[in-house]
């Protein structure tokens, strides 16, 4: 469907009025993006864009992602023309305020048809890329009828200048994501100016030096906008067309210059744009037939949505195919077989070894999965389970070599779990999580179920010294919300904590493992005994007067200083806190039992992790005793660090005696 | 100084043995990259380099980042070979080994000659790009006679897949850093294997896109490296030099493999490689003729020394020039003045606002600063006090528009702090501290005086929603070792923060600023109060029974709930908590008079922070009441926001008074 350019014109000035008069009401948002890609946007949503309105969540949609989410009028108006149920025009008028699903950026929890939350810049780019992956592998493995869609971006320079556009297009590029096109709106103006004040790049020339092919238009000519598109799907590479554009245009006295980029225009300038634009309509007006146009090209691909309908109800695989859209796990997926060959014989492992026994179980259960790593492959342990790489040449390998890029890794595992259909996971030292922190902050606000493989989680992981071992990380991320951070003891623990995170559809999930061998303490598992959190791993002997908890490599620490002061008539429990969030949602009389609140004469209780100390007192309480680093580690090898920072039972044991005796 | 090729060869071979050797004798570190890149790096240490072993601080020395860190080894040959006190052979000989200088990775607080902290990657490019501005900087203020120098980075294809190096090379080119030279290590190697799993990318063609120059060399032939080298220093731009070499060459049946990457080659192919050198000599032994000619070599550059000493002696601003690089304030700086006139005229503003009038007071005081946004002047306040944009054409300008690369704005600050002579400061929102993150902590490990303007600081932010509110990321820096946060809460206490952050020589300072106004607390400044971290700012009148900690923004909310619960005949201190880690600092007595150890059925502490209640536990203790946000924020003004997460007056007394009755 082309309507002629005389009948686009006024639907590209809908969306400009619709975004100044929104931020003008909100007296607070972006109006110069919007505003400068309304006759771009309103090209690829009429006449590209596969999508329906109806039925926003149609598993074979093309993916939409606004990546510069500061304009977010642009798809917010865009929504609402085009006839998706929501935002509504009311919505649109309470852009910004308390309970409008019109946020300041879009928000994928809050509107069908925003299928990422952006505004951090670059990380839309990078999940659209993630998307596209998530696209191609699914195509490979279920085929054109039901798998075969685009990935389309519009970016502005802020997304092409962060480090993580690099990371994006170079996986994008190796991996030769041909059905992903990114828009850029390219309208040389920045918050602090001409974009010449901070760059002298030639970025058509950079993206074509990492496999991407280039094309340019004026976004403000409907023909060079279709040519650009035309090429831009016709090329087998990913595309990035280069859009010129007049920020704000329409705004008489402000187009052109960062004044519109992210303040209201005011009251006289809004007046001027009208007139300019031939936009002779009240605010939150738009007439009929224009708002008949829009809805008209909203319902251009309803009859390929009711063909592909037709195809997966005769699809072989329909049921799996359906499965796996919803993230539902197989039904009886269970890691039981795995955990009681642990128990049948016990394994002294790491627990990224323990992690990679997990994966060789449950890869084979799961074909969703799709695994990886930032060129750490053999020190995360992610590859397992009879698994492929996933390759150009082959999309339906489950296995990414991301290279070394930690975010870059990240923001596509969140594009591909928002995408549907796969379950990404992927590792780096933990140490990283601080590259990968923005996506993994967007993992959790999104509901996206990404598992991060997080090894070499403490100074256990000795020589490579303070630039690699974690000390804060476990605890700030613990502080993430919406986010679980689970440090299993052993082999048993991580098994646990594999079957909970798989089992997590609306969280993210950070397991820290080990590098270092850990024995295994767990001898029984009748139950998920990690699902709760925290549980009573060993129960004090003699009356008890001590509860040490500890996660990871310091519970069987914990068992040892246990061991000690049973032997001096000291009854001591020994808690795992596998997750504290997990824990913090128990019941109050589970959490009652494992840490009843008496006073610490009565007793004691003592945290053992080898991280910061800050933190626990939730757990120790105030007078209760905190084993920890709050430093930044050393160089040498784990046993001598542990001895350095007194993380052994004869340096921790009279402490807790003279505590008990003080 | 060029010495035959014959000669050269063996002096590359010292520090192939000297690095297969001291790995096998750690059982653990990294050979494949020094024995790579050893002919390069003989190359340029003996010809190119200007240093002296002599005075490893020689203010106009080269600078030499090996942003490869985990090529540790390369570097701590180079330094012993070369000529400096330390890394003694004994050291080398106990690399990675608790206490030695010679860690994992190199630690600039560990060793003369280590510019800066590398491993995490991509980090120490961008700190050279840091580097490279403050020698244009100092240069353009002093002149060629004093300040004159090159930067020089070995970088290895993981630190240009990280997408930091975008943002680095971006700012550089734009920069146009002509005297920043980059080596690459182009061994096509990465930890999983060819480079070819994870990239397909034309390197030297996008360096070249970003202003680049670019040239290729054979990295195991002396006379094509001295060619690639002369093009490098010639060439007005920042270059790229690509090396081909041979990872871990040397090495005869492991050389060219990722197994040579980071593990210890084994003993049978040490002495394989031994054989293969010709390096008939034990481990750590250095023939005396070899020896000899590395130490001749280290001298070259001490007649240069000796000349630009005598240069500054006679240098009209040889004092200030001193000061600076000695990283001292000027004698009498205060910002005494600033603060009167706020008492004089207390002002209502926002505490970024606030940062904008210390800097309008200090940065005419103090000529050492630089200050810069990553793309949010205005909204950061970050420029004031007549400073000039530094540009490419005038590098004596103060203020560096970073564009939208806060992680480069931050690893360029450490570089420039490390360098010397200057005072980095730069803001982004603190939410962005997430993309900041690796380089805050570095800047923390590298004791290095970096300030970050981080302004937006809560919910206050308002209408930008949950992408932008920050919620853990204050508390989640406080646990970062050697990190300074202050959360000032108005203009009094912003200045005074800012006076604190600019006497800290040796700890970087986080500043969290809100973009809200709020009123003057502070009527009275007769020391700086907020240097103890803690203080009363308002003690109770009736009886005290509570004990309010708060933070910034709900200094003034604490205020109004004190004013309410003592109109109810309940006495309330109110603490503001500006700087935990120095109220930490304090002795006992101070701690204890603020907050008193006693059973909270006395007094009972509270804590508001618009921000997570983790950890807060600390200074509440256990029974104690925490306000604040243990979720995502949301997307309305900022007045609605604070009545949603119950951070009012009205929310909070009728808690504390329960808890007081209960």
């Amino acid at each position: 469907m082309r309507l002629d350019n005389a009948r686009l014109a006024p639907m590209a000035n809908a969306i400009r009025a619709l975004s100044m008069d929104a931020v003008e009401a909100a007296n607070s948002g972006h109006p110069g993006m919007p505003m400068g890609m309304a006759d771009v946007a309103t090209v690829l949503w009429t006449e590209y864009l596969k999508h329906d309105p109806a039925a926003p969540k149609w598993a074979d949609r093309d993916r939409f992602v606004l990546s510069a989410g500061h304009g977010s009028m642009l798809i917010y108006s865009l929504l609402h023309l085009s006839g998706y149920a929501a935002p509504t025009l009311e919505d649109i008028r309470n852009f910004r305020q308390l309970g409008s699903p019109c946020a300041g950026h879009p928000e994928n929890f809050l509107l069908d048809g925003v299928e990422c939350t952006t505004g951090p810049l670059g990380q839309g780019l990078a999940m659209a890329v993630g998307m596209a992956m998530a696209e191609r592998h699914l195509n490979a493995v279920f085929g054109d009828p039901l798998v075969d869609h685009r990935t389309w971006v519009i970016a502005g320079d802020g997304c092409l200048m962060e480090g993580i556009n690099h990371e994006a297009i170079g996986l994008a590029g190796h991996l030769k994501l041909g059905r992903l096109n990114v828009l850029w709106d390219d309208n040389r103006i920045t918050i602090d100016g001409s974009t010449d004040l901070s760059t002298s790049e030639d970025i058509e020339a950079r993206y074509r030096a990492t496999g991407w092919y280039t094309v340019r238009c004026d976004g403000h000519d409907f023909e060079d906008i279709r040519r650009a598109l035309d090429e831009a799907t016709a090329d087998p590479r990913p595309t990035l067309v280069a859009c010129r554009t007049v920020i704000g245009k329409g705004a008489p006295n402000k187009q052109g210059t960062s004044a519109t980029h992210g303040s209201p225009l005011g009251k006289d300038e809004v007046g001027a744009a009208r007139v300019a634009l031939g936009w002779e309509h009240p605010a939150f007006e738009i007439p009929a037939d224009i708002l008949a146009d829009w809805r008209k090209a909203g319902e251009r691909s309803a009859e390929a949505h009711r063909a592909w309908q037709d195809s997966l109800a005769s699809h072989s695989e329909k049921a799996e195919f359906e499965r796996r859209m919803a993230g539902d796990l197989p039904a009886g997926f269970s890691l039981r077989a795995h955990i009681d060959s642990l128990l049948d014989a016990p394994q002294k492992v790491a627990t990224r070894k323990a992690s990679e026994m997990a994966l060789a179980a449950l890869n084979p259960l799961l074909p969703e999965t799709i695994g990886g790593s930032a060129d750490l492959t053999g020190s995360n342990n992610t590859r397992a389970g009879g698994i492929g790489p996933l390759t150009s040449e082959d999309y339906s390998g489950r296995y990414v070599y991301y290279g070394i890029r930690e975010f870059g890794m990240a923001a596509a595992m969140n594009g591909m779990a928002l995408h549907g259909g796969v379950i990404p996971y992927g590792g780096t030292f933990l140490v990283f999580t601080d590259y990968c922190r923005p996506a993994i902050r967007l993992s959790a606000l999104q509901e996206s179920r990404v598992i991060y493989v997080m090894t070499h989680d403490s100074i256990g992981l000795g020589e490579d010294g303070p630039t690699h071992q974690p000390i804060e990380h476990v605890q700030s991320l613990r502080m993430m919300p919406n986010l679980l951070v689970m440090r299993p003891a052993d082999a048993v623990e991580t098994a646990e904590c594999w079957e909970i995170a798989l089992r997590e559809k609306t969280r993210p999930t950070v397991l820290a493992l080990s590098r270092q061998n850990l024995p295994q303490v767990r001898t029984q598992a009748d139950s998920n005994a990690s699902a709760k959190g925290a549980y009573r791993l060993k129960a004090a002997k003699a009356e008890r007067k001590a509860i040490l908890i500890a996660t990871g490599s310091e519970v069987s620490l914990a068992l040892d200083c246990a061991a000690q002061l049973e032997g001096k008539g000291i009854g001591a429990d020994v808690v795992s806190m596998v997750c504290t969030q997990l824990f913090d949602e128990q019941p109050e009389t589970y959490r009652a039992d494992l840490l009843p609140d008496v006073a610490p004469e009565q007793i004691l209780r003592v945290s053992i992790e080898a991280g910061t100390t800050f933190g626990w007192d939730r757990y120790t309480m105030t007078n209760g005793l905190r084993f920890g680093i709050d430093r930044f580690g050393a160089s040498a090898p784990a046993e001598r660090l542990y001895e350095k920072f007194g993380l052994t039972a004869d340096a921790i044991v009279p402490q807790i005696l003279s505590k008990l005796n003080g």
